[in-house]
């Protein structure tokens, strides 16, 4: 991130929002359904209330405990030219997670399974402006994350040791909002915690349902709920890597529906990025639509989002390729259509060089009054690469666009995934990790997996 | 623009394209077509090269001739509720100028005439968020510049001398990029600045085409240009009101075809405004696309274009609204899509109430853990205006969105445009006033108009 960031609202509203925050711990409380969370926050001196298992944190628990956390961690990938570093002014885009349908490479709309999850997969190892995968990212439960954190250990080829001293997989915790957090998402967080891996903490405060229709009241639960997670986390162990998530959008208040790239929500994401940094947090935030079909609005309340979060100075972009209707819907020629969202963002960050050379006062003078620049040395020498190449934008006169069938941007977003699947090549690992982890999985699915209730 | 502005180059960059204007202006100068232009130039101590026409500027010249440009005036509607204010931090939108071609309200693509631009000036009057017409706005010639004064001072029932001190019609003034600058052009500049009414000057320089390949060097000739037409302005009539025109666009170097909201664009937009405010000059830029039909690509490519003129600090966005491939047809269903992106950008803009109502802590507590707010007394007092309500966004389920046809953001622009242009009503204007203006054009109608050789 380049550019300054914007400032929704003043260094005062930022610290009024964080007073009503440690207000609304302090006297509100959260409700943690967790026995064990609430047993570890009793041990730190909250105020608990086991008939309702209502939490509440005293002011200098949340500041002391906000404050141990790390402003900038790396997150290792078992290639370690992929590592990602996480807060100050880095931005890494991920996929669309947790979507429950998804649209196949034929643009058909249906329930998502293994096979469309691995398509997501294979899309996703083929742009390269995809940094991490959003995939289905929530800690729910105890063992199911203890088999994450194992095969994040094999893939990378570490000891358990090093893995404890390398965040090298994240999880995204959503708290029930308003002031909920439930046993699968608390025992994730242990479990992460105790492994020290990050936990990016996003409330899902949608103004008008689940948090206050004003967007500072919103945004004061936002920071209230985050906070508490955040507290929690560091009083399971001090020093965990977390990442401060924002997530406030709005609803219709006509129909209940969700809107994401609204006003209201490019808004909630610049200030989520003032409070992130306010704490001195790594910032999470999202691309995120409202859209049914990959048409304008789609396309609007997309670079909306972006602008939102981008010049709020997100760290860390959930969502950032591929999410389509509220997050219903996953969509591979979305997600190749937001790659060439996200290289423009990335674009837009490269300086303009401004010296001798770029201001070519020597080659205007040489074209002079009327002439034209393609000709000379100086275009010549830069014309590969001056400018973006962009995957989708059809830059064709009209008569020859016509002529070619008036094709719309989801006709090419199409082709270029059906390319992408179809060229798909799995990225090479070392076949004694291979094994160890094929072996792991054989052995897990034997003992039975995971049972679940939820 | 209650925002902070984005500034993409530092202090000492914006110094240093600043000096290469000022060296490109002094030692390669712009060659002035016409007569009198050289003339007036010569005057004021330029280095006038009659055989080639080439004017060379004193730094001091344009330093102190572009001083003397108001920051801020008003431009004066024949309604004066709708007075605009140009300049410092206010934004005013305008609809697509000059396009040769059009999209009917049936959606087919003819060439633009009469009738065509009626309907637009009829949509146009429909949509709140249309502050001034873009229409044919260059001023091309002395008749029918004088023409247009007079029209103008009639509708607005004032007399000569409040209209040299009212600037009530604006122009468009394109420099032919590079540093040429034509007579008709000129002769309007003349005209306009003698009636103390405003210009925007704005160089047509699109990098690797007619002005360098680097950013920084098409942004230091359209600098020069710019400072050109200001300094000559001044020099016509010390004060006369001017905006700084920024237009630097890149072309796709394999065809030669004009690009627009690239991330080239959203950059020069935004070091356009840091260029204006350093000359405390109002800033005009663009919402431009290179899209030939209403899909995802126009969407994305405006948004882009938004996001760079504003949050570069744009104070007259010409092309607001309809305009479509690449300037070269106008839209009426991308007039009413854009007029609901002008709607979210002024909806972005208003303050965030940061106060005890807002932050809503007693609401929060009466909710409660796991609760919801949509019945709270809270929500209610507030639900009707508290959020955004587009035009085009379809937020329906997926289901309802389906069984209704599966309408896309085209399809919704289309509807509500013929729903305008069916609804429209002219405003009101005083029937003696009407009778002076129908007179006077039926007078010059009579005299044989202008006639042209351009």
């Amino acid at each position: 991130m380049r550019l300054n960031h914007t400032e929704v609202v003043s260094a005062d509203e930022i610290e009024a929002i964080h007073e009503a925050s440690l207000t609304i711990l302090e006297r509100i409380g959260m409700e943690f359904l967790c026995p064990e969370a609430r047993s570890i926050m009793n041990e730190v001196g909250a105020d608990i209330d086991e008939a309702s298992g209502r939490v509440r944190f005293p002011r200098e628990l949340v500041i002391s405990s906000v404050a141990k956390a790390p402003s900038e961690f790396t997150l290792h990938s078992w290639n370690p030219d992929h590592d990602l570093q996480i807060g100050g002014r880095w931005l890494a885009y991920g996929t669309v997670g947790s979507a429950p349908h998804y649209i196949d490479r034929d643009g058909v709309r249906r329930t998502g399974d293994r096979n469309a999850f691995r398509d997501l997969l294979k899309l996703a190892q083929s742009l390269n402006t995809v940094h991490f995968i959003g995939g289905y990212p929530y800690s729910l439960g105890r063992q199911r994350n203890r088999d994450v954190l194992e095969m994040a250990r094999i893939a990378r080829g570490i000891d358990e040791h090093t893995l404890l001293h390398e965040p090298s997989v994240f999880s995204v915790v959503n708290s029930n909002s308003p002031l909920r957090l439930d046993t699968p998402m608390s025992q994730g967080m242990i479990e992460f915690a105790r492994h020290n891996q990050p936990i990016v903490m996003t409330p899902f405060t949608l103004a008008g349902a689940m948090a206050p229709i004003t967007l500072a009241g919103a945004l004061a639960q936002q920071n209230a709920e985050a906070l508490a997670g955040i507290t929690f986390l560091q009083c399971v162990n001090a020093g965990t890597p977390v990442v401060y998530g924002g997530f406030t959008s709005n609803v219709d208040m006509q129909s209940g529906a969700p809107a994401f790239g609204t006003p209201e929500y490019v808004r909630t994401a610049m200030i989520g990025g003032q409070l992130a940094r306010h704490y001195a947090l790594p910032y999470r935030s999202s691309n995120v639509c409202a859209a049914n079909a990959l048409d304008a609005q789609a396309a609007y309340e997309s670079v909306f989002s972006l602008w939102g979060c981008v010049m709020g100075g997100v760290n860390f972009m959930m969502h950032g390729a591929g999410w389509m209707e509220g997050g219903l819907h996953a969509s591979l020629e979305k997600m190749v259509l937001d790659a060439d969202l996200l290289q423009m963002v990335t674009q837009i960050m490269e300086p303009v060089i401004v010296d001798v050379d770029t201001l070519a006062i020597d080659t205007i003078e040489s074209v002079g009054p009327g002439g034209h620049f393609f000709g000379t040395q100086h275009t010549q020498d830069r014309f590969r690469n001056a400018f973006y190449k962009p995957l989708i934008s059809d830059w064709r006169n009209y008569e020859t666009w016509q002529e070619a069938g008036s094709p719309q941007a989801p006709d090419r977003a199409k082709l270029l995934a059906a390319r992408f699947l179809d060229a798909y090549e799995p990225p090479p690992m070392d076949p004694a990790i291979r094994a160890e982890l094929d072996a792991f999985v054989a052995r897990r699915v034997a003992e039975g997996g995971v049972p679940t209730d939820y």
